[in-house]
């Protein structure tokens, strides 16, 4: 279960853009800072300019600029826009399912929901949230009785006190 | 942003030995039912008897059958267990992270938080409310003024009126 590197590489770009507002940034060096390749961002950027969220002038003196205020830009509306590969079930997939249970099958209902409840979280948050000088984010949830996820030691979930 | 094969496969094994509470059931029979290969669910087979969650019996009159009341086994823990990979985005795999953004990056924060949120709904869930004959499951989540993702139309989530 994991999102794509596209999404990942969305994010930073949408992110080191927030945080330079008032200055125009290149591709080139926004592939330097995050030792990515300029071919991957360019399609990145290009997407999200499609999207109405970036503006890019050629030229001298050209770049990249965000188009939209951080906090109208919406994380869970970013990946939404971002992510091809919703299908966190077999059946997600009607057109290949082989699955033979029932179509009215409470996994695929289980699934819709907790998926729901991962992008109320993203909906939440917005790139202002996320950017470096913001104050603290109101997305910070109160503690759980539940225990987290167990994951493989390099996959570790990092959790701050809320 | 997708579940693994695998546990898609794991849940599935599981409803249908709940289903079948009342006798053994075998791996041929689920391959069959499903359309999956036998050597595919015997080692789901395998691992949900290393877990202590069904029980194998070889030769004759052999087959496989659940160790615990369906009421005892959470999704969340039997998704936890079976997925490998929550590197939700980069930096969660801080081996491999080239991000340069801050180590306090939160980013990090927000999608630790949303996955929380999704185990919070998978654990509200046990493989009795996934039996086909139970009655309906309380994780129904009340309809919210947030719009569902939008995914591809071969992705389409169906949602039920709760």
């Amino acid at each position: 279960m994991r999102l794509a590197e596209y999404t990942d590489y969305t994010l930073r770009v949408l992110m080191y853009c927030a945080d330079r507002r008032d200055q125009r940034v290149t591709i080139g060096e926004m592939a330097e800072h995050h030792g990515l390749s300029k071919n991957h961002l360019m399609k990145v950027v290009n997407d999200l300019a499609g999207q109405g969220l970036l503006e890019t002038t050629r030229g001298r003196g050209g770049g990249v600029r965000l188009l939209k205020e951080p906090g109208d830009i919406r994380i869970g509306d970013v990946v939404r826009a971002s992510e091809s590969d919703f299908r966190l079930v077999e059946c997600f997939d009607e057109s290949t399912s082989a699955c033979t249970l029932s179509s009215n099958c409470r996994l695929k209902h289980l699934f819709g929901t907790a998926l729901q409840a991962y992008f109320d979280t993203l909906d939440g948050a917005t790139l202002a949230d996320l950017a470096a000088a913001s104050p603290a984010p109101g997305w910070v949830k109160a503690p759980s009785s539940r225990p987290l996820p167990i994951v493989r030691p390099r996959h570790r979930l990092v959790r701050r006190s809320a």
